[in-house]
């Protein structure tokens, strides 16, 4: 439609997560028409990101420098170390506010049948991690799903034989959460991880 | 987060429309993370885009070159002119696939109160097309908005003098549109077109 260059820059913005044909059209027609210094920036920002960001050599978690803020910091401690499978998760568990300690990511999660064994996955860097023995207690982030699991309890077994305390998030109900609407293993979960209360 | 031209990226996915904060920083990660060749073709793409799309000097349409294919086309019928508010009406109408005709872009539609008359949205350019004597017929395809109908309506006032005639789309239920599903103003519409069957 219109122009060559028209149906470029909408091929191209179908590469974003849930874009689909129409929403693409849509936010070319609305680029061009109505705001090109926004999309002169866009392009700028992209070229930016895509050249100065790329992965922290310590956590793995991304920056623009060797390493990242979160791992040079002297206000976090560095016995605690949350393990978790991509830098998405970094920034879900910094945006809760919950955590103060440093940050592995792992980049993915074990999937045998994809090829994806612990090497993949950074598993034996992790362990020589905690092999230099500043990190007593590593919270297991990873997903609540089977390969999530799956990979933390790899984990359990793979540093068994180091003094780390080794925890997983907790499973349960989520904030609001109505029983009636969430899923019966959800449920089974929090029934069976029950906390005292008197 | 992570970095400042991280930051920078997802304020800048944000002019999307019906991007909000929540997906701006999906789309970054999924960038950054998955698809770094594919946000250099973005850039790119809205580079080109922005460089070499501009209005079509005939229609008002969007066009790399000084007038449209459509206008330029031969096999596209001179003597129906359709009438829309924006460059994305053309693409729809184009994808229905029920007009051979050419077109004019108005860029909006009349909307007194923010300033805008018929100077603003070219219709003495329009009457002057008219007044060429090639068009026939007008399809006033603005929305089905207060302001579309006051734009058609004003159209046909100032058209009254020229010898051509001026149609309306058709308005009522739309395709596949159950009745208690569809508001009572676009009911009361259809019952008032209802068209005879035999």
């Amino acid at each position: 439609m219109f122009s060559d260059r028209f149906d470029q820059l909408v091929q191209a913005l179908r590469i974003l997560p849930s874009v689909g044909p129409k929403s693409a059209q849509r936010m070319a027609l609305h680029l061009i028409m109505k705001n090109r210094e926004g999309a002169i920036g866009l392009a700028h920002a992209l070229n930016e990101a895509t050249t100065y960001i790329h992965e922290c050599s310590v956590c793995h978690s991304l920056t623009e420098n060797e390493i990242c803020d979160i791992c040079l910091s002297h206000e976090r401690d560095d016995q605690i170390l949350c393990v978790v499978e991509s830098p998405a998760d970094v920034m879900a568990i910094e945006q809760s506010g919950s955590f103060r300690g440093k940050y592995h990511v792992l980049g993915g999660h074990l999937s045998p049948l994809d090829g994806i064994g612990p090497e993949e996955i950074g598993i034996p860097y992790l362990v020589q991690r905690l092999n230099e023995g500043k990190v007593a207690e590593v919270i297991l982030a990873t997903n609540a799903t089977v390969e999530g699991q799956a990979t933390a309890h790899y984990l359990v077994e793979a540093t068994k034989h180091l003094p780390v305390q080794m925890t997983r998030i907790a499973q349960g109900v989520p904030q609001g959460g109505e029983l009636e609407y969430v899923d019966s293993h959800t449920l089974s979960q929090a029934v069976h991880n029950r906390m005292r209360m008197k």
